[in-house]
Formats: structure tokens, sequence, C-alpha cells
């Protein structure tokens, strides 16, 4: 596998007319945005150029790739992938394509690459800042549609910036979004300022019944399988419970407990700088950063929920 | 009053030797951040700057003014205000300072100025972004304390840049910061991310106790006082709770009516564009815009909750 600089992926995608683009599973604003943009670029430069069709791709990510997606590459295309950071990370769809991809641009740092040509820069907060850089370097004129999916790129990867990725360069191209048109404030509207009720409730639900330990710097909260079911709540609502608890004034251990239908009852730990989710988590056979760290823990949920907190005490 | 460009305003800062400098009351993060990176700026090139002590300055603010702070002026110095729209918007300490004001900068677009010169740019989001014009203009170099000072500027009053007011200029102020060495993070998280518990308590009251109508589009919350005081919820808890009724995922049209201890019943609304919360809030005696505008009416608050939900169904 050959890694790459900007300019010589530049200059492959220049000589190349065909395009076909790959986006990742359980695809998110970074891969489609990414795609949408540079297949907008290379279209402007007058190639042939299509994202794949994926069909996880679902409903509020949609508009961005209107127009943009064929089901099938042609016999000529160039096959690439973006934002995904293994072939097991390739969208399900995509898998049948896992031998015939030539290139990946992608921003993980544990990224294994895809393809035999690489792309790959993990001070990227986005995949979406490396394929700015491109379409510069490509001579390509940002336009509203190009701009906006840039845009859908770099602010879902960063929380719409308030994530520790975000850098200046992250925020000069944004800034460069806006100047070139984008309308962003229906873009921050749909992906991160609109909560579901069944979300809204699960929460309301955990403030009541989160117990604080430790002059409330430590919060654990058990999700009963029967809660998340009577609220409605999605995978989707379930993401980010654990922060919501860490975001809590003065919480600086945060846990979650969460019984999966599979069995077993995840734990989700989230902590602020000076603590070590991953440490708390290594102890029951799980991993991660000191930041958020999870595990899986196989006893009845009382005992799992007796356990956590013991140890979250022994830590904080 | 004379209105002045950034290069005249740079000037005559330039050829001060000693400044202090007002805040508005109720101090927001725009205010004290603009304030505080003016004064660092002036000390940079060798002045004898201040920012003025406003006492109402809070706690999460305070950091940004550590050491920049004094109580009175000197007789010699050059007194400016920030942010300030008007002269009865000046913190309630610096009334005594009404007729000593000498240059105010601003970006409020219904400015009154507080002195016989201004600079005044409604097309800024924040007085913030003026600031940063000036200091490169003057020559002075960001480093990490101005550079946080102007990022918590920008970065409230535009809600961390999901604002409609977010323009390229903003994110490109934001990502010079970046560039200076801010180190954002740890202010995105005091800023935005960090909830009271009392708040999310309210808010979980709020989704089980709102009323929606026509299939979830209408949405009406009333809330006692009595409900606010046993969660000890505060002005700051209780500021964005009609924004958090309009982003539940459908909601066009929210209002929240809370009972003001002085007497009579406070009406807010919030519409996403195509409906009119002035228009809604007119038929009560009200005003504002068309996405956010408020009212109070004078009757009991079961009779307001009924008189709202009639106007509400005949608007949406």
């Amino acid at each position: 596998m050959t890694m790459l600089t900007r300019s010589e992926v530049a200059a492959i995608l220049g000589r190349q007319d065909n395009l076909y683009i790959l986006t990742h599973r359980r695809p998110d604003g970074d891969t489609v945005g990414s795609a949408a943009a540079l297949c907008r670029g290379l279209r402007q430069l007058g190639k042939n150029a299509w994202v794949a069709e994926n069909p996880e791709i679902s409903e509020k990510y949609r508009p961005f790739v209107l127009g943009l997606t064929k089901p099938e590459p042609g016999e000529e295309d160039y096959i690439l992938s973006v934002d995904t950071a293994s072939p097991g990370m390739l969208a399900y769809a995509f898998e049948r394509f896992a031998g015939q991809i030539r290139l990946t641009i992608d921003h993980h740092a544990s990224s294994t690459p895809t393809a035999p040509q690489a792309l790959i820069d993990s001070t990227a907060a986005a995949t979406g800042e490396i394929i700015c850089d491109l379409l510069v370097e490509l001579g390509v004129k940002l336009d509203k549609a190009l701009a906006e999916a840039l845009y859908l790129a770099v602010s879902t990867d960063t929380g719409c910036f308030r994530y520790a990725n975000t850098t200046a360069h992250t925020l000069a191209v944004a800034a460069e979004c806006v100047a070139a048109g984008a309308d962003i404030y229906p873009i921050n509207q749909a992906m991160f300022e609109t909560n579901s009720l069944a979300k809204l409730r699960l929460q309301g639900w955990m403030v009541e019944n989160t117990r604080f330990f430790k002059e409330k710097t430590v919060a654990l909260c058990s999700i009963p399988q029967r809660v998340i079911q009577e609220l409605g709540a999605t995978e989707d609502d379930t993401e980010s419970i654990t922060n919501f608890l860490r975001n809590i004034e003065g919480v600086c251990l945060a846990a979650t407990l969460r019984e999966v239908p599979q069995g077993g009852v995840k734990l989700s730990v989230r902590a602020v700088p000076g603590f070590d989710a991953g440490a708390l988590c290594a102890r029951f056979g799980g991993g991660g950063h000191k930041g958020a760290a999870g595990a899986t823990l196989y006893c009845p949920p009382e005992e799992a929920a007796r356990r956590v907190a013991e140890a979250m005490l022994a830590d904080a």
C-alpha cells in the first residue's frame, strides 16, 4: 500500500475521466458530504463522476447526494472510497467491490486502507477537510451545493466545531464554504438543534433516574430495555446518552448501563480531563480512551450497577 | 454623533495612552470577550488599558478578565464602551459614566450610541469580530489569552456558529483564534455543552407536560411558577425553553406560557420559517420577529393557555 500526498492524489484524479465514489457503512455526514463534494468538484472539471448508491444513507443526508448517485459502476470507472477506515467499514452494498478499489481518502488514525493507494491525514478533523484541499489543488471553484456538502462533512464530524478535534483548518474550511454561498443555518438546525421527542423523553427519564455520588461529580444511570422500548427510542436516540450525563454541571465521571437485547449489559463511560474512563472499563474487560470508553458485563443489570458504582467510587 | 470607520477608530485608539473599557448590563460573552481582547491588544501596544470592573460579570466569564479590571477610571482615562446598544444598556455600575463615554464600538442594528463617536457594524454577528479587525489594523499579534477572549465573543453571540447571524467572517475570526493558540475545547464545553441539573429537570418536565396539536407541528407548554420553584430553576435555566420546544422534531410553532412573579403570564413564541411568531404575539398586544416574539397576558394561566392554543391553531 502506497501513501500519497494531496498533490499526488490531485494529479491522479485529474487524469481519470470516469470515477465512482464509495462511502462507509452507517454513513455519517462526513462520508456523505465528502463523496458529494468530491463528485461535484470532479463534474465541474468535466469528468463523469458518481457517488455509489448506498441504501444505508438516511433521509437527512439524502438531499446532499440528489442527482449524484448511480447503482452500479461502469466498466471503465475508477473506484475510490472516502472516510472509510478499513475494508470492514465499507457499506454493506459495497463489500463486493473490495478488490476493485484503487484509492482511499481518509482521516482515521487507525486506518487500514481499503485500496493499494491511500491519502490518510489523521490531523484532519474530517475527511471533508482533505477533500477541500484536493478540490482547491484541482482548481475547482466552490459553488453553493458543493460548499454545503463540504460544510456537512466538516460540521458533523466536529459536533459543529465543539469537539476537541476542531482545528483552525476546520474552521477555515467552514468559512470558505459560507463565503462560497453555503446556507448553513438550515443544515445546523437539522443536524444539531433538532431532537426527536423520544430522545428528549429518554433524557427526561434519565435526569430523574440517575444516581449521583461524591457531591454530584459521579453519575450513573441504568436504563432498562423496557424503558427504551416504552419511549420508542431508536439507536440514534441512545447514541449520545452518556455524553448527556457527562455534560451535567459538575459531573466529572458519567456512566450508563444499558441492557442489550442480545444479552449482557453495555457499559458506556465518559470522563472529563483528570479522570480515566478507559481504566474504569478495563476492570470489566473493556477499553477505550481516557475521555470515552466502554465494556460489556455479563451479569444481571442490578449486579452490574452495583459493581460499576463501586468501581466508580474507587476511581473518582 | 459621528459614525467612524474601522481605520478611523484604530487611529484614535492608537493615539490614546490610557483607556478604560465599559461593558453592558447582564454581561454576555461578547461584551466580556470584546473588552478583554481589546484591553489585551492595547496593552500589547504599550498602553495603559483596563476593563472597568463590572460586578455583574458571572463566574463563567470571570477568567477572561482576570488581571484586566480596575474599579475606577483614572482622571486621564479615555472611556469607551463595547457591545452596548444604548445608554440604557450600560451596566448598572456604569450609569455614572454616561456623559463621559468618548467612543462606542457595537454591532447591534438598533444601536443608540452611548457616545459622540461610534463604530457600529450590524453585519457583524458579534462585536468581537469588529475588535479583531481593529486589532489587526493596529498591528496587534493575537496571543493565546487574547485569542481565547475573542473566541468567547464570537462563539457565544452565534450559539457556537449555529445561529443565522453566522457569516464567513465570523468563522474566519474563529479560525484565526485557534491558529493563534486558543484552546477552544474547554470554552465550548463550559459555554455550550454543560447544563445545570435544574435546567434538564425543567426540560424533562416540559417534555411530559407539553400539548401537541396538528400532527405535532404545534407545541404549547404552560409552566406554573410552582414547578420552576420546585426544580430550583434560575433565569438562566429558563432562558431558552421556548427554543427547546421549537427544536423538537416536526414542531413548526412553539409557545411557552410562564407565570411571572410580578403578575401576568409571559407568552414566548418561536417559529420556523413560514410561520409568524410576531403576528401571533401581536394578537395579545406583544410583538417581535417572525422567528421569535413575546407578549404578556393579564388573565389566569388556564385562560391564557386556552386563548393562546386557539390563536395558534388558527395561525398554523
